[in-house]
């Protein structure tokens, strides 16, 4: 036993027992006859005092060093109120050096002096940090709950492997070779979808796995090539029965680990989402919907709204009083080539009742209370139109309404508001390939009431598919699945796989089929970006103790890097020079 | 809802409840007036009735069709004490036949009829039957209290990396070309041993994690190329703190998923292990230790015994009445090339007090009971000897000793009995490669008081590991790790790496332990194993969800397989043909 205690544990009622601490040293302050040491493990910190006998070997600690101390606890004097064991602290009798550390490259505190690209490569050392500390505690009490809650109602979690079969459909796998099976190739799970769908074949009924998975793609902002899953199936289920288990699960999750109870927990079908908020992940935080308003801004003269599909506007409320500066400002956001639109209009709706617009000249002021009446905007207000073809400028708005959203304190990162986004298309049409992909996966079932439009308007058919969405962020997405061999094989050919490739790829599937599938259906959220959300951050990259950076690699292990070449003699491969 | 109730659910409370069922027909017996058939699900079979009305759909239903019912719960006139639900049966009033079922290729019974291929290349029905479906069960349970107990004691549960990189200690990684990173790969993890001894690094203070591994073996019988291992650190801890968290987990697991508690954790160091069973995985369930007689079968002119180094005996009680056929079998199995003995000689201790041997030429009653004094042997026995040079002979005499234990029913699969077994050599030398390797791995301490030993005699410096044993398996294995920079540059050194090697391999824990690395130690259990234990089951292959064969491959769904050449191309890879 190398300590008696942890440094987070120690109180008044402890005055007089004798102790043996470890940690790190976080800090020292020599005050002469005294040497004051701050100890620190992942349990809190706890003030060490060295008298004169100690001096010399107290002083030459340095930061970081590891040590072991016997000693007695004694009242602080100054008592600390800011940390659990603020009144107290030991009087060192023994002091052993478990081992001396280098000055590290940057500071060990809450605020460090580290950047970016140093602290990924001593990860270990900003690990030390409080922060980050927080973050994986945080995330080791939510895999904790959400297995309570899912064991709680009967759930199995039942690992599926890991080396399976690449299949074209979906994002770029990760391949492994096989030495065992030359010139043949594993690939790494995009998800488990197959092996959860055919575990409720097996009749396991509710199956969850928290789970690794990995997409070999170009890496975008707080995307990493491997993730991990809340990968979930239920059979004898429909859409409702899912919804309503997993939002027990959300509520479940912010009771304990957060101490909230939400309030409500809306569903939209995906037309209204894209309709009042132009996103199928709208952030219902707050308001500032859509109003379509081309039926009154139509047909006076000005040609860019009359030339548009939607004219769309949204209401800014008590911001009349944007200046000429904060207005020019929202027109510069909405022309940036991320944003992509022509030009922004207003409205002030002043408080006397007038309307001032940058677009005057076309609109009477009696125009202008048209479009106000139109949004339900009221004195005091700002009205922001964009126009043009409908996605692009419901895109467009849905861009504004967020930034404004933040400008104006709207998007409060301690209020939580989650949302069902339901009734997705089941196809979307991919310019670059000249086909329809399955906008959820090629096993999501159509809704029965629109097959008859399979044939004649694919892009207009619903699948049963649903995505969790939380303050604007989706955490998760599932879909009741199709069950039937037809239904299957139907959807494979409307996403242009031939009966042969559909059968090399899923025959295992669609011979499960043949032996009694039940009717089924599961979600998957996303695990990393639930600790994000819960820890209040919008960066996933802390949640995880060893994250890769933008191109893949590891920079603390530098991975990847070459192999001998007797391992690629052994795969039987060779490497081709980069182009 | 599909149902409102599960097939395991219903109990003569239930009575005139109207309820709807879900699930699999197992057996279908048709009355004439009436057909009963047996409704199966995960949670249990409910008998069900069907009428007249029904008649003609009812007997049509065929094995492993999915049907839904609605129908009232009545009294059953027989019951069937042998089911929780043998008191009630269900008259069905409405049938829904939601997928019918083709004939399966084998019965989905607790013994089924298909053999071994065709129930992987159907996992998903094989998957359906009772003996997988408690298996798989016990595997979540497990896994369920396994978190419980360590969440208890303050370990985190912290998810490490699988895209890592490749190492060449140790066994062949299985490795994964990078896209972005052209002619590098990474290797999947054959266990998070860095990443967990980096954590300690970090200040994590206690770690877990229940994570696949991976070995590019070629498979022995009972091994897979992915595994699951439960994976554990703790920081300040010496090896008896390590032993005593993780024989409390044994303990908690026994009583809270079997109800049993285990009476005794005892501890053996390695050298008595060898000594008295000739393994290091002794199962101590019986007794048969060696005893080692030499001294009074030497140079009696049975010039075999004088020529060897080890003359070895066991003495299985009470076996004296084994008949030359019996005896000739034992004499038949150590002669088999798998155990290689030259032959056996044999003692029986009569009844009478007089002794018969097979080698009565050579020995006196007088120095037969000598044999029989030095080894306890009491009349009844029979005292059983091997002889060679002294490993030879321990390794045969404990396959010898395995084989009676098994025999003569001591091994009894509902008894447990673990052992930690400690000390183990720091080294072991390797033929093929003309040097030592590390028998744990190159992080494992070496025992303070060998260190002298280590240029003078490598072989024999002990190591501060340990592997829990159980009933004859190892079931988890440890170490003290070496947590300063310079002994573990001279563990590299004396594994024949180079230091520009052992940089680039292991530069960066290396540095880390420049940080103020803290002692720590840990353990790592095989899980697949740990569940088949506790299952009693010898193999691990039924708790595995969707296991591999022996050429590593997924029959069911056929991978590995080629992939594309649009894919190698991507990968900047070319196979080579099979030599």
């Amino acid at each position: 036993m190398y300590r008696s205690h942890t440094n987070g544990e120690l109180r008044l009622e402890n005055i007089n027992n004798e102790v043996t601490l470890c940690g790190w040293v976080q800090k020292s302050r020599d005050l002469g006859a005294m040497t004051f040491v701050d100890l620190r493990d992942r349990y809190g910190i706890t003030q060490l005092i060295f008298g004169e006998e100690h001096s010399e070997v107290a002083k030459s600690l340095g930061r970081e060093d590891v040590i072991q101390i016997k000693g007695t606890v004694i009242e602080r004097e100054s008592k600390n109120k800011n940390i659990p064991t603020g009144e107290i602290e030991i009087t060192v009798a023994e002091l052993t050096i478990l081992n001396k550390s280098k000055t590290p490259p940057f500071t060990i505190e809450d605020e460090t002096d580290g950047g970016e690209e140093l602290r990924m490569q001593y990860r270990y050392l900003d690990l030390r940090r409080n922060p980050l500390q927080n973050a994986l505690k945080l995330r080791h009490k939510l895999s904790i709950e959400i297995r309570k809650y899912l064991d709680s109602i009967n759930f199995f979690e039942i690992e599926t492997p890991y080396l399976i079969k690449s299949t074209p459909e979906g994002a770029r796998d990760f391949v492994v070779p096989s030495r065992m099976n030359p010139n043949e190739f594993y690939a790494l799970p995009q998800s488990p979808q197959t092996f959860k769908q055919l575990l409720m074949v097996s009749g396991y009924d509710r199956y969850y796995q928290i789970v690794r998975c990995f997409r070999d793609e170009d890496l975008r902002a707080d995307r990493q090539p491997e993730f991990t899953q809340i990968d979930c199936e239920m059979a004898f289920v429909d859409q409702e029965d899912v919804l309503n288990t997993f939002e027990g699960m959300i509520d479940y999750l912010f009771k304990k680990v957060k101490g909230i109870e939400l309030s409500s927990f809306p569903r939209m079908d995906y037309a209204k989402a894209m309709e009042q908020y132009g996103s199928d992940k709208p952030d219902i935080r707050f308001g500032m919907t859509f109003n379509y308003i081309n039926e009154v801004a139509q047909n006076k003269g000005f040609q860019i709204f009359d030339d548009a599909e939607s004219v769309i506007a949204i209401v800014a409320e008590d911001c009349s009083t944007y200046t000429r500066k904060e207005l020019d400002k929202l027109v510069d956001f909405v022309k940036r080539p991320q944003v992509g639109a022509k030009g922004l209009i207003y409205v002030k709706c002043n408080e006397d009742g007038t309307f001032k617009s940058s677009v005057d000249k076309f609109y009477t002021q009696d125009d202008l209370k048209a479009w106000a009446d139109k949004c339900n905007a009221k004195a005091g207000d700002l009205i922001l139109v964009l126009s043009g073809d409908k996605a692009t400028t419901q895109n467009q708005m849905n861009v504004l309404r967020l930034h404004l959203g933040d400008e104006l304190g709207l998007r409060n990162p301690n209020e939580y508001a989650p949302l069902w986004v339901y009734d997705f298309p089941l196809l979307e049409w991919d310019e670059d390939a000249q086909r329809y992909h399955a906008m959820h996966h090629p096993f999501t079932s159509p809704k029965q009431e629109d097959m008859h439009l399979l044939d004649s308007k694919p892009g207009e058919v619903r699948a049963n598919a649903y995505d969790l969405v939380l303050n604007g962020t989706e955490i998760g997405g599932g879909s009741i699945r199709i069950h039937d061999k037809e239904t299957q094989a139907l959807m494979f050919k409307h996403l242009g796989f031939s009966e042969e490739e559909a059968k090399a790829q899923f025959g295992f599937l669609m011979n499960a089929f043949e032996y009694g599938a039940p009717p089924h259906g599961g979600i998957a959220l996303g695990f990393d970006r639930l600790c994000a959300l819960f820890g209040g951050q919008e960066t996933i990259r802390d949640f995880i103790a060893f994250p890769k950076n933008n191109s893949g690699r590891d920079v603390m292990i530098d991975s990847p890097s070459p192999i001998s070449s007797e391992q690629l003699e052994e795969l039987y491969l060779e490497t081709t020079p980069e182009a």
